[in-house]
């Protein structure tokens, strides 16, 4: 296994704590899920954000401390209705964590004020309306908002100027990541790609079900959705735009014993004559640069606990002469990088914050 | 999802206990183990066994139950060098639970006198004795034993004639009837193959290691050993002789925070032509007389949880129209199926038991 | 640490499978919970028992496999409604598994017709019915019953005439057995003793609840129910029973992340002049010859996982000169020694039966 | 229950970054172990520190990632070698987290230069040395210190003008901060105590261990060290110094299968005629002010989780009426309030910091 690359010359933590004014501020919609949760533990720490509202439909009125206890002694406003939309007026941006279908209606009147949206969910994901109704059976009220899609590292440049972001997906920002170099440069057949992903329990999201019971899931594992997951045509739209080929590809998503975290193993046939250095190159060009990517090299093995509570994805990649594949691994914390960390890591470029502010945070380990 | 076939007629579990003589006298090579733990519990419980020996060569001299201590009640025999081979002659049987390299030289010596060897290593599972060199970088000093690769189902045959047999590994267990019934049938391409595989900790056998402590372990998972791991050309030599293609196929294991259990997820390319009917027609072929194989149907999902602690390899298949693409799910327990149970299995078949002889516990839910 | 006591001269399972007819028939009132599943598992290798009828009013009509699939291959009776009291005229024992409230008056209807009744829950474990009533908030309709506390190893004798035994509890069957030989030898004061008790998460049913759900619970635990907990009065009666002293006892009980389990650390205060030899013969004398009790000695220390499985309670006990306090530590299988396995116990003694007949199940480790 | 009290009126976390000097120089010595790594992840966030030197025996010329991969991006100093005290001469402060033991000698030679010493382990925590030589059978070389005990709510005063901190431990600061309200108000007998104390793994340190191996301990627990735990001396010498009586109690601890926290459940008996009201107000009156303790109140119920990767200690009582006991139940995080950030903390009184700089991080929740 190759040295991971240490590459922060200038370390971007030697910043100090002074009193001083909260200069942003923010509203949360769907504060009382485990998106929702994890917005309100990193903006409440982010130096220059103050949260002004912060919407529940099913816990309207009660503060947000009776569904989180471990929020006591930092914050305990009350939960409002996102249906009074006024109280937006005073928010630069909001940021939406609902299921998918219930964003739209609401993006479109906040993007309609000047208000930026980050939405958390698939609403605002897929260039093509289309796709978004074919797969998550939904209509798309709000074609033609212009929104980009979220995935910081591959899309920033669009999103400094976007009024709607659609933050990418857990599986999908994991994958894309992982497969985003060797389809950038063309040196695998994207028609070729498996994405066997993992993710833990709190993926399911914070609701009863006795499939999602402690007794059911602990010393327990299993695959889901099989060749039919919302985040399968997520990956393709990223990989046929960088690869200039259309990525149709086999996603499996699995759910193993962990609180969070996402594993995701990416296989893909290399191209005739790619070497070993052409596929490091690829990574190292497109990421060396990136402060939420570790590139653990040739060879690297990441592991979930390694990114746990933190913004990071943590990749490394192998080459298997025998069957003249690559198999690429990425780990992230699917609350994190794979939904609340990115879609403040979005905030900070809309609104030209350096991109890890608030977002310092080291992994909890173990 | 289909139904699962209840094909069980007549069942076997309507036995009655009665005193009487235990016919079979085996010993045991490697008790203390997790491999050589799980065959105790087996076998203490196995109708016709009476176990002989147990040995340990760092726990000579000591009864069992100072190493674990759940035996206390049923077994406290003292464990035995393997060293005094001569205690073996009054065995019929011996099991082998050694890591690689330290069963060959003993199965050599214990086959000589006519008594049959069932290793749970790795040391008699591959007809070429070089591609065991090759993979275990261990010399191979018992060329030509003549014995048989011991997955059960699909070596029953010769297995009832076999001195030797070299019991199937886990992740290969799961892999292997995953993919058998497509490979002899020729319905996928078998040069197209990807195995993710996902195994609980047990697998990493019972020796102190940092790497394995509980705190690193929980809540996390990583992948190890991509494009090398030794069950690999075991997976290969079973593909090709089933297919009549030489198949070299991708395989990555993975640790997952369980206790027990192998999850293993098979891609392949279906051939031109070949429709959901045929791959569902081969799975029934191939097992809907097998005792152990549990086939959940196309579109049907495995637990680990529902084969733990059972002898039970569950089966599920899914068809990707949009890639032509196969996805096989199967769940096994790695100690039973995956190692003491089929060895059991395995024994049963080579002195003419009924299969399932002693293994017809029910998996331990939740 | 003492070393455990091998008790067992001559071990119960050396029996033999014959074919044979199964001479017993029952019934399961309740089998969609875990006690009913694990009843089931137990029940479907008991050599003498034949399940007639299993039911479930939420799910009448369905098979038992599609609630448990791990049961696939063993069982696929329908689940039938318990309100067609007839159906259990075939049924010589009954076992209810519902929620406390729910068993009188079927129980009452089963005893009228001659049928022997086993109660997992509640409703019989008190002798006095105000007891019950001021606890568990429920008129009691079936006084005078004659029911029998089932906890097999300390009322057996009152078990084998009994018509209904109510069966006891997970927390209360731990407790009784690591303090009963204290209590009953009056070497410590009752009024002193504090029961701190944690379990698994099986013990809150098979239910969909937000509070048990994977990502709550995993990682994290907590106490609940302190100072009126319905385990509380059940310990109380066995102790004041037992000592001819009112015992009024502190319990607290907690839930851990595990799937199984009870671990039960007891203390009290020991009499004036209490040797550590008294404390160790009142145990070896109450329980040496106990198949389902393992005595760890003085300074032995059980762990949860030696049990998981299997009817066993492992006990251990500590004196600490300083406090003059013995700390006693128990465990066992919440569902097994705690509920199911009990269960079966008492009704082998019903019928007069080999105790531990159908329960030699070696626990699952690791 | 109780609500929480939101006692926070002025927030303390509304501070800015702005790049800026920090201005105190630390050591750590045995950066390596968990409590280590801990300290590490906490200083490099600290607005106020620079770390200049970090020290490991075994791994000494290595990075710190090798051992801690989730350090990657943030720090990858070199480990040295505590045995080059010299280089300790540009630190205002150094942290000592070894085993116990091995911080004395080290100790008085900082101390000797003026260098502020705050221990993480044992060395330091007893006023009077032959309780700390009797429990832990090593002769103490460092007598008459002048250390003060760490355990920060409690000896605050002492520790703003100490040399020397003896941190308190993990299962002592869990349950003498349960404990002292009642102690010191004279509300309990303090021989009555009993304290059971559940710790999550990482409580074992970071050493290969079969006991500690992930598939020996997960769906497992056990207690230790009964009546012997080297945390009693220490809980006993808080409370006989709060009450003025000598207090001896029993105390138990555990552990289970969890990565991080303690949950301390303590008994005591009330003194005649005290009412629910003075409980409560002994809490209120020595807690209301203080940040890092969170009073869940009477009837409150802490999780462990809540309190994950926060410096939190979460508090509720609850009165047993039946037995006249009072059960306090507390939480922390074994390696922040329990350890590393406990060891902040103090560095922050000893310094005059404001007493939560850089530890206001909340808590991984789920």
């Amino acid at each position: 296994m190759q040295k991971l690359l240490h590459k922060y010359t200038v370390l971007v933590y030697n910043y100090k704590m002074t009193k001083g004014g909260r200069t942003m501020k923010v509203s949360i919609i769907g504060a009382t899920g485990y998106a929702g949760a994890e917005l309100l533990g990193i903006l409440i720490n982010h130096p220059e954000v103050e949260i002004r509202h912060i919407t529940s439909e099913s816990q309207t009125g009660a503060a947000i401390t009776d569904s989180y206890p471990h929020l006591n002694g930092f914050y305990n406003k009350k939960l409002s209705s996102m249906t009074d939309v006024d109280q937006f007026a005073d928010s630069q941006a909001v940021f939406i964590a609902l299921p998918h279908g219930h964003a739209m209606g609401i993006g479109q009147q906040l993007a309609a004020q000047g208000i930026k949206v980050i939405d958390l969910g698939a609403d605002y994901r897929f260039r093509d309306e289309d796709v978004y109704e074919q797969w998550y059976k939904v209509p798309h009220i709000h074609r033609g908002s212009g929104a980009v899609y979220g995935l910081t590292e591959l899309y920033r440049e669009q999103i400094k100027n976007a009024t709607i972001v659609g933050n990418a997906g857990c599986f999908t920002t994991a994958s894309i990541l992982a497969l985003a170099p060797l389809a950038k440069t063309h040196l695998i057949d994207v028609k070729s790609v498996v994405v066997d992903a993992k993710s833990g329990m709190s993926g399911a999201g914070r609701s009863a079900s006795l499939a999602n019971n402690f007794a059911e899931m602990f010393d327990n594992m299993k695959a889901y959705n099989i060749a039919g997951h919302r985040h399968t045509p997520e990956i393709e739209q990223a990989l046929t735009e960088f690869s200039g080929q259309e990525a149709i590809i086999s996603f499996t998503p699995h759910v193993v014993p962990m609180s969070r975290g996402i594993f995701s193993t990416c296989y893909a046939n290399l191209g005739v004559g790619v070497t070993p250095e052409d596929v490091d190159q690829a990574f190292h060009e497109l990421y060396d640069q990136e402060y939420f990517i570790r590139l653990l090299g040739r060879g690297g093995y990441p592991a979930v606990k390694n990114t746990r509570g933190s913004n990071f994805c943590d990749i490394g990649w192998h080459i298997d002469p025998r069957t003249n594949r690559v198999v690429v691994v990425s780990a992230i914390d699917n609350l994190v990088k794979g939904a609340a960390g990115q879609a403040v890591q979005n905030f900070n470029v809309m609104f030209g914050l350096a991109e890890n502010t608030g977002l310092t945070k080291i992994a909890l380990y173990p």
